[in-house]
């Protein structure tokens, strides 16, 4: 598949890159400065300019699925947690309606099914993503909602928890987080559903498999 | 009516529940602190204690309309403008359905119906505010959502331009924009629409009468 990824720029959104090209999907790099184009260009990979504050619908054309994996990060304030992580989120789940894609992942964050219990420093994030989580699933796109734990750099294992809720908070790595992205997006048990990972036991691919 | 207002300590608040009282309707004031309480006692209003962070759903028992004019303020950082201004307005739809409440109007702002074009300061506040209303729409409220210019503390003047849709921005006193607010409460030509106000020319009591 064709698959546009927003933020493919950012911690995840590289190591999503990767996985689609090892999956012999065709990534689309989204990325906000042209200066972040020939680190992808190196690889093989097809990139398109967009930003999420401004105009990115074009980015759409042609493409059959969108893994939204950007965030405007812990150094910027919570402005841009309103104008990227949930606005950002949502005018791409109105683009991809408009332009008819087939299926969309959205990377979102443990705990925002329920920003209620989150940590007080947290919670207005975790409402942003909820916002835009709630938006994707009410717009009708085939989508799947992924909640990771806390995301650290360690290299990937292949090994997690998957479920529609789990009971502790965690974490696991950005490799392990973007190949589950990576994963979901062709397993139709996914589809219109929402699950929690973290760093576990398992393979990844035992998950949905039947 | 027995109308709960949110936000009415605020400067908007404060003139919502005197306009009321001159209506011969019943307020409810919420205030977040008990020592907010006895400014609205002494002339006899109602109070409750509710804080939109927090638990306020048992402010809406007995309620029939709700008049929503809270606000994080310019004080506080944008992760107070997710908390309050977006999601206190969110839960207070949701309570209000809860409860069966009759009538939401809430006090918007100028531009919250296309963010896009607003100021880049106040962008992410505009998003917000839009994200609230939107959610008002789509709940299957009998709402009115009111969109002022600028608020200043100017004293009332009664005259107002009111419409659908201003093409240019402006003004409007606090006080005035109260009144719009307690006026839109009893007029059924007001209900599920959405209306920008400016300070004006003519009487409010002409717009929408027939």
């Amino acid at each position: 598949m064709k698959v546009l990824v927003i933020g493919a720029n950012g911690n995840v959104g590289r190591h999503i890159v990767d996985k689609l090209q090892e999956s012999q999907h065709e990534p689309v790099a989204m990325v906000r400065d042209s200066d972040q184009i020939p680190a992808f260009e190196s690889k093989g990979v097809k990139t398109v300019l967009g930003n999420l504050e401004n105009g990115f619908e074009s980015a759409f054309y042609g493409v059959e699925a969108v893994i939204f994996a950007a965030g405007s990060g812990p150094d910027t304030g919570a402005d841009k947690t309103i104008l990227v992580d949930q606005e950002g989120a949502i005018k791409a789940v109105d683009h991809a309606k408009h332009y008819g894609v087939q299926r969309f992942i959205m990377l979102s964050s443990m705990a925002a099914d329920r920003p209620q219990i989150g940590p007080g420093g947290m919670r207005h994030y975790l409402y942003a993503k909820h916002r835009a989580d709630e938006y994707l699933k009410a717009s009708g796109l085939n989508y799947t909602i992924l909640r990771p734990g806390g995301l650290t750099d360690e290299p990937g294992s292949g090994k997690v928890e998957l479920a529609a809720h789990l009971k502790e908070f965690g974490q696991i790595s950005r490799e392990d987080a973007a190949e589950a992205l990576v994963y979901l997006l062709s397993v139709p048990r996914a589809e219109n559903k929402s699950f929690d990972v973290l760093q576990g036991t398992q393979p990844l691919q035992e998950f949905l498999a039947h």
